[in-house]
C-alpha cells in the first residue's frame, strides 16, 4: 500500500483485510466508557473540506480525537482562498504548518492526488467530485460485516450488493464497485441509461451486472445501496422529475416488500445525506432492515482504522 | 430530573439546588492555575448552533473542555443541511457519530425536545426560538447569589427581580420567570401591552406582577434584568422606534438614580448581546451595579455544573 | 516588555533575543516524534479573526495546541457581531468567558490596543489593518537566521534586507522595518511613490534607504521580501495594472538572475498569500533561494515562543 489513501486502487486485498480487522478493534474502543487511546498523541490532522459535509468531516474529527490527535479545520470560507491564494499554495502552507495527515474533500476530480504529491504527507481522499470516496466504501464493507455478524472480508465472497440510482455522478458508487468486486462480491448496478458511465462494468472483475430496472435477480440481493441523487452536481437535468425518479428507481415500500419476499434479512444502505421521497422513502430508510445509521457509526471506527493504518505503515518505512 | 435539560419544567427544586451547589465548585476550578479536571475525559459534546451565538456557544465549549471532554462544532453553513438533508437526519447522524451530549440552539420552538427524543442522549436546550433558554436562567440565578455573596437558593426567597422589555419574544424571560418564581422570588414584568404574552403570569406561583411602566414597586427591586430587543425575530414592528423604546423601557441614568435611591446595591443584569442605547444605556451597563459580565463568567461554571449533573445522573441510572 | 505583543515598539532588543532563542527550542519540539509539551495545560487561547486567514490562524492554533492549551475560534460570521453586538462588548464577553490569551486580527488599525486595554489579559496583534503584524516580523527574522544557519540576532547586524512593493498598505512591512532596523540590519524599500508612506524612513535608526526601482545596491541584498499587493484593501487604484506592477516591481526570473549574480545565496521571502505573476513569479517563489514555506513552518515555532514568553512574563509579575 502507498502512504496515501486516494483511491480503492491503492489497496491490495491484504490492506482491505487489515483495515477491516482494525475497524473491529476501533469499534471496541468506541464502546468503552472512556473513548480515548493515546495512539496519535502529539500528531495533528488537517481537515480540509472545500465542499459542505457533516458526517464525513465530523467522523474524521471524532476519529482523530479519539486517537488523541489534534485537528485543524479549514474550509474555503474565512481562509486565504478567499483572498485569491492558489489552492496549491494553500496546500503547501498547511503542509509547512506541520500537520501529520491531510484529509481533503474537493469538487475537482483528482485534486487529492495532487495534494498527496505536493504535500508528501499521508493524504486521505474524503471525496473528490464524482471520482472516488474510498473511506465510504471501506465503512460500507465494514457495515456489511457487522450487520451480518461476520468477521472476515472473505465471508462476503459471492454475496450480492445492488447499487441503485445515479451512478454517473456518484463517487460512492465508483469506490464501492471497485472495492466490492475486488473482494469477490457480485455487484448489480440499477440505473437509467443516462446515468450509467460507459465501460463502468470494467471497474470490476467480470462480476458486475447492469440493469435499467428492478428485476428478479435484483430482488434476491443481500445488500441494496441507494445512491444520493446529486442534484448539486448536475442541476437535475438527467431525470424528468424527482417523482419520476422515485417511481422508477426509488426504494419504496413496494420494492421493499418484494426484496423481503426473496430475502427477509436484506440490508438497506445509503451513504447520506438522503433525499427522502426521491431515491429512498422513509418507510425503507428508517426500517429494521436499514443499516443507514449503523454506516455512520461504523464510519468513525473505519476512519480510526485508516488513520492508524497509514500511521503504522509510516512507522515501518521510516 | 429527566436525563435532558430542555425546559425549567424539567427541574425539581432539588435539582436547582444541586446545580447551583455544583456551580460554586466549578467556579473554584475555574479560578485555579490549571483549569482542567478529568471528569469527562473520553466523552464528546456536539455543539449544534443553528443561530448565531458567541457567549453561549463558547461558554459551552470552554465548559466541556475544562471537564476534558472533546467538542465538535456544527452550524448550518458548511453542513449537509446546505445539501438539503432534513434536520432530523442530521440529528440522527450526529447521534450515530457517537457524541455523548448534544447542546442545541435552533430558531424553532420545541426543536430540542424532538432532538432529545430522537437522539436518546442527554440533550441541552441552548435556546429554542422564543420558547426557553434554561441554562441562561440557571446562570442568572447563580449570579444573583454570587453577587449578593449568598450560597443557598433559599437565601433568595422573597427577593424581587424585575424583568424589563420585550417579554413576548424572549426565551430568556420565559425560562427566568419559571425558575425565579419556582424558588420563591417575586417577579415583576415591565413591558408594553404589545409584548406581553397572554397568561404569562400563570408561569409563576402567584408571585408575578405585571406593569406597563416603571413605578415605585419596581424601583424597590433587588435585581433588574433588561431584555434584548429581539429585532432579528420581529423586524421591530412592535415599537414605534428604538428611541421611543429607550425612553419608556430603557434602563438609563435617570432610572438608575431612582433605583439606587431605594436600594443602593440593586443589581443590573442583561443576557446579552446588548443593544446599547435601546434597552440599556452605557452608564448603566458598565456601572458598578451591573453584573452583566459576571453573568458571562458564571455561565461557564453553570454549564460545567449542568454537564456534570447530567453525566452523574446518567451514571446512576446505567 | 509589556504583557502584550501589539507592536514591535513593545519589544526591547533583549525581548527580541529571548523570543528568537525560544523559537529555536520550539523548533526542536516541533521536530520530535510526539509534538506536545504540557506548558500551557489548563490555559485557553481565544483566536479572534475578523479577517480571512489561513496561515496565521492555523499557525497560532497549532502553536497553542502543541503547548497543550485549548483554543476557541471566533469569527465575525456566526457570532453575536452578526446580531449587532458592539465589538467591545464581544471582547469583554470573551474575556469574561475566561480565556487566558487573546490573538486578534481586525481590519481597524489600533483595535488590538483597545482589546488589550479592555480585556486586561495578554493580547497578541495578529494583524491590524495596515498598521502592524509583529509576529510576522519576528518569524521573518527567525527565518533569516535558520536559513543562514545563524543563532544570534546580532549575527544579522549589517546584513541588508530589501522590502519590495506596496509599502503603504502593508502591516508586514511596517512591523518588519521597525524590527529589522532595531537589530541593526540595513533596510532598503523599493516602491512606487504612490505606495510610500511619508516619513516611513523615520521608523528606522537612519539605516533605511528608499528607492523607486531596482538598482545595483538592491541587487546586492542578502534578503529580498516581496509584499502582497493588497488589492482587498485598496481596490488596485494605485497601479495601472497587475502586469505593469509585475514589470516594474515584480520579482521575476530576470530580477532573480541579477540578484544571484551579486549574491548566489540571496534569500527570497514573502508573507503570503502570494499573487503569483504579480509581485512574484513562480520561478522565483518556488526556487531554491525561496524561504517562503520555511517562513510558514517557522511561524509555528515563533508563535509558540511568543505565547510562552508572554506566559512566563506573567508568571514573574504575578
Amino acid at each position: 500500500m502507498s502512504k496515501h489513501l486516494l483511491s480503492i486502487d491503492d489497496l491490495e486485498k491484504k490492506d482491505v483485510e487489515n483495515i477491516i480487522e482494525l475497524s473491529f478493534s476501533m469499534l471496541e474502543i468506541l464502546s468503552r466508557d472512556i473513548k480515548k487511546v493515546p495512539t496519535l498523541r502529539g500528531k495533528s490532522v488537517g481537515l480540509i473540506f472545500f465542499e459542505p459535509s457533516t458526517r464525513t468531516r465530523v467522523s474524521f474529527e471524532i476519529a482523530a480525537k479519539t486517537l488523541s490527535a489534534d485537528t485543524v479545520n479549514l474550509s474555503e470560507k474565512g481562509s486565504s482562498v478567499e483572498k485569491g491564494e492558489s489552492l496549491l499554495d494553500t496546500i503547501k502552507t498547511i503542509t509547512a504548518l506541520g500537520v501529520d495527515f491531510l484529509v481533503i474533500r474537493h469538487r475537482a476530480e483528482g485534486f487529492p492526488h495532487i495534494v498527496a504529491k505536493i504535500s508528501g504527507i499521508p493524504t486521505i481522499n474524503a471525496g473528490d467530485g464524482k471520482n472516488e470516496h474510498p473511506t465510504q466504501a471501506l465503512l460500507d464493507l465494514f457495515t456489511m460485516l457487522t450487520r451480518k455478524k461476520l468477521r472476515k472480508v472473505d465471508d462476503l465472497k459471492g454475496a450480492t450488493i445492488s447499487i441503485v440510482g445515479d451512478i454517473l455522478h456518484s463517487r460512492v458508487a465508483r469506490s464501492g464497485i471497485k472495492l466490492f468486486s475486488k473482494i469477490g462480491m457480485n455487484v448489480i448496478l440499477v440505473s437509467s441509461h443516462t446515468t450509467l458511465p460507459k465501460g463502468i462494468e470494467k471497474l470490476g472483475n467480470g462480476n458486475i451486472k447492469i440493469k435499467t430496472q428492478f428485476d428478479d435477480e435484483f430482488f434476491k440481493s443481500d445488500f441494496v445501496m441507494a445512491l444520493r441523487l446529486q442534484k448539486e452536481r448536475h442541476g437535475n437535468f438527467y431525470f424528468p422529475s424527482d417523482r419520476e425518479y422515485n417511481e422508477i428507481w426509488g426504494l419504496d415500500e413496494n420494492v421493499m416488500t418484494k426484496l423481503k419476499e426473496k430475502n427477509k434479512d436484506v440490508v438497506i444502505m445509503h451513504p447520506g445525506p438522503m433525499n427522502i421521497g426521491v431515491e429512498i422513502n422513509s418507510e425503507v430508510a428508517y426500517s429494521e432492515n436499514s443499516a443507514i445509521f449503523e454506516q455512520v457509526r461504523n464510519g468513525v471506527a473505519t476512519r480510526m482504522a485508516i488513520l492508524y493504518y497509514l500511521f503504522s505503515h509510516l512507522q515501518k518505512i521510516s
